[in-house]
């Protein structure tokens, strides 16, 4: 068997997430399908995160095998190929050690969360930003954004269906930066809890409205409860950027 | 009568282009309507610049007349409000002089032209670029751009269709630079003719490719004939970007 590893971009829009469902088109789907009608083969395709439905990914990282040994170049464009009228593109492939998995080998990954600021509603970025008219405060959310740095307890920001052993995680990045009229969250982790992101970006929000001052992220950490913390922000504005794996 | 102002976004995509049509959605359709909706006035919309079918825009300016007086910010509220869910947005409104005028009184029309120049095709891009697999020569286009600045007859680079009364135009800045996977094409003149600026870089791909040679673009300028010319690039790669008007 060869393994291959995808790097992948995909709108997240038109898919019910990552994961194969029986109500709609996942994109582990399409790719699957575009793997078959490629090689002929029958495949399960794992990917370095599972994201939700609306969610969108510049750098998702995943992994297959096939009984053949293809021309990593050529399983680029045969995919590629295939996968239309999908809006999911394999960037590169290439061949991977047996030992390798997109997820269990990842030992970081990185997510953007946009936010759109400006009075006008967004026409060109329409369900790839989370769109606030109201000016928000970014110093004061980068600022709030540090006390989630390090080892915490992040209940309060987990889904409450998140099926994760642990509800402990260390974030290494948490960058909020102004850029034009939108607002970049770049988070960077080993792993994240389900909606850790969103939930964290939309109490984040919360301190930008002024509703919440900076060390109330902090207080809500240590409430460990969904309860204290901030609404889920939207799917469409988080980006999974990129995923680091060991030499 | 009071004149307003609007500054505009869009996304070409669904539209038959600015101008009203008989056989599709218009931009000019479409903000007509909404002003109608929100004013229970009949008016006429001008806009700076007749964008095609696909051209998107960032900075269109458009203008139009009611008798009544409103708030102008109310205004942007209401069209924003009354535009949904078409991708057109009103970015800002003004009340604006009666002597201005939208199109007759722009000095400088800008225009940017996107190609996405990377093995695999767009996925988050998808109708917002030229998507372009093989590596380009960016320094050679640039080089080959500047010979269509000034004073030329663009017989060579105008529509067949083309109804203005002269092919001469005056080009002020023709730059084409890299920025990562994106290749950006900024122009400025104070008017273009039909499918100018998609001729122009019709052509200067042929330079990218090494089809052509800089000089071979010169050359295309002094055949005053559209069949010297390169292919017409694709509309979704276009973007109006901003109008500049006098004091």
């Amino acid at each position: 068997m060869t393994r291959y590893k995808l790097l992948l971009e995909y709108d997240g829009a038109p898919f019910v997430g990552w994961q194969f469902q029986s109500n709609g088109v996942s994109v582990q789907g399409v790719l699957e399908e575009a793997i078959t009608k490629f090689s002929q083969e029958k495949v399960r395709v794992e990917g370095a995160g599972r994201t939700d439905a609306g969610v969108h990914a510049r750098g998702q990282v995943a992994h297959f095998d096939l009984v053949k040994t293809f021309d990593p170049s050529k399983v680029r464009e045969g995919l590629n190929f295939y996968l239309r009228p999908h809006p999911v593109v394999v960037l590169s492939c290439d061949i991977a050690a047996e030992s390798f998995h997109a997820r269990f080998s990842a030992l970081k990954r990185s997510y953007r969360y946009i936010i759109l600021n400006r009075k006008a509603p967004p026409a060109l970025e329409k369900d790839h930003v989370w769109w606030i008219p109201k000016p928000l405060a970014v110093d004061a959310m980068h600022c709030a954004a540090q006390y989630f740095l390090g080892q915490h307890d992040f209940t309060t920001f987990r889904a409450t269906g998140c099926q994760s052993s642990s509800p402990v995680k260390t974030l290494d990045q948490f960058d909020v930066r102004q850029h034009g009229e939108h607002i970049w969250f770049d988070v960077q982790a080993r792993s994240f809890l389900h909606h850790q992101v969103r939930n964290m970006v939309g109490s984040l929000k919360w301190v930008g409205e002024g509703k919440w001052k900076s060390e109330d992220i902090k207080k809500a950490l240590e409430a460990k409860s969904r309860a204290a913390g901030g609404a889920t922000a939207p799917a469409q504005g988080l980006y999974f950027l990129s995923v680091i794996y060991g030499a």
